[in-house]
């Protein structure tokens, strides 16, 4: 995570709740009131997020104090407290909507994941996100993937090249395609190119793909690209694959999975926040 | 919809998807190749967020086509196409996938609405969205959520006071708070407070709050509430309720309700793009 | 205020001073000069913009220490000093111009507006601002006019609806108007028309609207307004109203009247800064 | 004129304005209404900010006609239109209030700097501003001032050496000052001292300062420092002069006279924008 | 290229010359005035940067017609012109000293680039940039390079993984760092180690690195190298080779090599604008 | 220099470098890891940049310790270290290339115009640079150009008028663009012409420019032109000058000379960052 962006992003998410001011808090409670408060999940998940909601209110005061009690990564149960939080009120409660709606998203993300990687715990499949992501919080969501156990794909439209069907409508055929790629990027850059039919992987693999996606394959299509390829490229199976299809799949013998649905469906987990008072101090602001 | 802020959170989402550029289509294709796509629907809903999604093509190639053939609002049906491009094929496949995760977040949110609205139609209830919003995204999760038949709620925390059982516990009853905050504020501010019993309810009203929110309130103390209010002033539910709780809401008086998963959890609708090529220039770029 | 609006609007006009940096303070003195400075007031009126002044420099050096002699919304008599300083001499030479700019604009609205209050104290009329404020200060001079015991009118376009002249000409009457925005806002926004005859506010209380300007209004009429709305909405004076008519207004019974001039015309207070070495050092750079 | 710069400064001020959308156009007027506009003085003055003006509008809509009836530095009468517009009814609401208030607060330093330009015309005396400007806004205010006829003293701490009472204090008298200076700039910097008594100036001179600030000086040292300098470098008044004061300084035979009242505390220009609708269009958004 | 980037990036080059406005210009010229000039090359080279310098006039203004004579990969004889331009005369000069320092670095890079891609030309060794580019410039920089025929090394820090000798310090040896690389990463991300000997090459060659650096090793180890490797990681030699070091690497058989110099320290080429006036109009502005 | 210049510029080379985060060291190191660094040169040269470095490490992590052995200014001999590291290992790997790239180009300047600065030591000639520098670090440019002892020529178009043959050919001769200037520009703005004939000298001097720009004239010329001109105004010579024609200019008498190569082709100083650890945890991250 590359700390410049992230507070950039988290300056944003604030502006755009705090607009000119909260209003409620600067009518109600002393600049100065200082109160704890501690973030409760509701439920059951894998947390996610939780450096970024810590500096969500370090933004609106440098000097408010969160302490984690779950780390990105670790399980949450019905009830149980993940952060407790120290600081001023207005700080608090200015940064209370962003950091919560970050962390519920996050968090959904990181327990969908968690489970997808359960399903096929024990075998080599590994499970990955796509570009499925909230405009503007990728870096985050793809965080949250890992959080979970998964692993990412590639970021951007910069960081690979990934040869899909409407590139292929385009330029011609795999093998084509594959080469014209390989001349123009340089030896860091691996390859991937969507398969739809057995005759495109092999193309694809004759043509020195680094990755072929799997796209849409129905399962002993999958079987016979995994004998075809025969661990000479890695191979991807995608396209609106649930949960229950995963074990079958990890049988089959592909490499990864990728699954849309980690990052533009999962659950958010539900999480509040509560406050207490620290200070007996109830003098107009 | 300001338009200047929408300009830029597209160039920002923009941005986080091309990183460096698209290696992929500035291997394979020619810089000035022309191609035609079409978005195509592949579930049935409501559009929303078109012209966010028109924008973002023609920010990378203000000379991309770009036709609208559904409006947002209006209904969407499996395999129907909502939009035919026409531009560089390289802009085209550059702003696809950030279009297309906008217009299913978008519409998605829209269907989810519209679902709400229809269960209370020809009663008086109206829809309301909340802040759980995806950060950096409000003010279109809030246009597709209008484009959906509901209405909005605040869009911060500076443009409504909102006094809730957090700043309760800080700043004394309601009777105090609305007390301050009507000091503090404007002609042209609203104040709504949260009632978690017809007791608050009643010292709300008596301090002329202008809206109260019945938060989490079983179905009798909502009607007793509705009873006691008789029109003073607003009433909106809240608090975890779902579509089938709506029709009851509906009839027991309250004017709005407010539901946070048709901003956190409705889920995407599912869309995809297709092109073709109009050249049948396949050199290399 | 919103502390991270604050902040770049403050960084904006460093910028705008400084430039490429000031090439006085570099040729003159040594880079770890220490210095004490103290602003003072020539004239009487009230502060405001202190915290905002105090940024300034902090901007430029963490470590200087600024402190407030006098809080914002306190009396100034002429030579009273409002902020004593100690710091680098090149973060306080480097802040001076922007910092007093900001002061002398922004106490000349809170005394001008302190002015406009005391001319209706004891009555219920109270002092609103207007949008006529300077592009780029708005927040900070609504602030100032709060400090000098205004309330603000709405902060923009988009935190209430205020049907002026030029809608009502383009969309027909209040009625249609009005209605048209209930239907299209949320239960938290507000609804204000302007009138300028009887007529039209009899036409815009039965539209319920929320507020009615009276705009350029004699005071017979908008005596006679006050009676024909007895309370069933708020009132709002406004026109090119001087501080002697406040009076006469206060009596005749109005809500609000809102003051374009405490604005766009309040004199600046005039301010200055003293400083005086604390090392004796005088070595080159 | 930066065009960049200001492309910038007018999208953050329509952004301060519009916030998240213009609620009541949005509410009130479809989206493709045309209407037509004039923007009218009610007094009498000088014009500057045109440019700025047009170009607010045309940020909102790039086809947004604005025809200019007058020129910066024009003279304006009671009742007459200074420009005609024509576009999206919508674009000509959304950028009036952040369009006149440039107007008239630009117009009303070129107003005050014409009056002041007129009181010592004939004789060789100069009109400067000062950086007592508009955080923000200085480039525009600076250009105002040549509008009214005026020159621009330096326009941030960059682009000359001005050597005040603040830096002698700190680094000893003005000849070491300049004699630090010159060592450290350019060719192409110019260096300013500030003289209180003509002592100063004669140091100043000796030093080969550039030009000598007179501040605060009564008008027979004036008049001794203009014979001792005899035209060997240039001099500039300032210090809280009046219009009234300026015949005699122009006689006194200085260069120059600063003042910061012409961005400080000139009045706006009172001006207005009207509306009348093109189509006859009244239906609902 | 990500157009969006460019433009920032070139809006920012502007800014930083532009400052406050170019004060000469202003001064000299009629702001209509229009007028020719064309670039030229006073050396041999290659170009590149020619669509950035084309943007950096029309970001002044759109009207500029910008010709290209040579596109970027051409060869520029002394004398040769490689674009005319004609527009107004102000964004000509305004865009003129930007324009040319970005062709000038860019062309300088491109022409290194082509001489050590012609230096290895027959072979199968390419040439490599690396991260030693201008902060701020690199995606130009690295397009520089493929306009003189070479290859990237990868953008940044984030786009594969490099593990270098300050890596192998703190965390142990390559097998143990490609190891938990490779756990961490997904399939389309690179990962490339650095050996300074035979034992880590074979350490990182068991270890399945896609791709080892060799880096500042002796020619006669490196052919030891590519023996061991025989074809089953791609090998790229680094460190301080000098344009004669190429054709016996060439020989040795390694893949890639990479060059630091052809972007910090190739010299600059000798371009310059030269104008004509359209207009005979010579009138003051 | 101003320090929020520098800061942006440096979080914009940070974001550059990083991306979406430094992959390496996210999967090698753990998050809490501290080591230590050194900055060691391996050539001689004049140190630039040292501010920039340490601050580029400490936006990272503030707590980053970086004690600078060497001030911007003072002399490297190879193997000398030049600053001592301590803190977090992914923030010192983080800002490593950033750092070392700003570092050697900055000395590499430096370097240049020391050897320059000397070559006519002893001599009144004093060593000006030009706008010939990297667009976006023109400050930094700047100030490494003072750290050898040369002074800066203006820093835009915006902070002295210089009147070029692209602008006499647009405008008239000399005689007519100095006065158009003088009319146009305050005192504290200089005015320079170039002239490339002794008649254009002649012209310019009568016109009172503050400083000729004697432009590719060869050294008989520039002698007369120094007789021609008398002390009167100053001289500057430019047109691609190389060290060794310096101390006959100098001995020629003008004032100033103006290199383009020391900020366009400098050899940038050859430096490296060598890292310790200071754990001996080696866990995984």
């Amino acid at each position: 995570m590359n700390p410049l962006w992230l507070e950039d992003t988290l300056r944003r998410a604030l502006q755009e709740d705090l607009g000119r001011g909260d209003v409620t808090s600067e009518a109600l409670l002393p600049e100065g009131l200082i109160a704890e408060a501690r973030i409760v999940s509701r439920s059951r998940g894998v947390l996610a997020g939780s450096r970024a909601a810590a500096q969500v209110f370090r933004l609106l005061d440098p000097d408010t104090e969160y302490q984690f009690l779950v780390d990105d990564g670790g399980c949450l149960a019905p009830g149980q407290s993940l952060a407790l939080l120290k600081g001023k009120a207005r700080a608090l409660l200015g940064g209370e909507r962003v950091a919560l709606n970050l962390l519920q998203r996050l968090s959904g993300i990181a327990t969908a994941t968690s489970l997808a990687v359960e399903a096929v715990a024990g075998s080599g499949l590994r499970v990955l996100d796509t570009r499925k992501t909230t405009p503007g919080l990728r870096a985050l969501e793809k965080e949250a993937v890992r959080a979970g156990g998964g692993v990412n794909h590639r970021f951007g439209l910069d960081d690979a090249v990934l040869i899909k069907d409407n590139h292929l409508c385009l330029c011609g055929g795999p093998a084509r395609a594959v080469a014209l790629a390989r001349q123009s990027v340089g030896p860091l850059m691996k390859i991937e190119v969507e398969a739809e039919t057995l005759a495109q992987v092999e193309e694809a693999l004759a043509a020195s793909a680094d990755v072929i996606m799997l796209d849409n394959m129905p399962l002993d299509q999958i079987r016979r690209a995994v004998s075809l390829v025969a661990g000479r490229c890695l191979l991807e199976a995608s396209g609106n694959l649930k949960p229950e299809d995963l074990p079958a799949l990890a049988e089959a013998g592909v490499d990864f999975v990728s699954l849309g649905w980690l990052t533009h469906s999962a659950p958010p987990l539900d999480l509040s926040m509560r406050m207490t008072p620290l200070d007996t101090n109830l003098e107009a602001p």
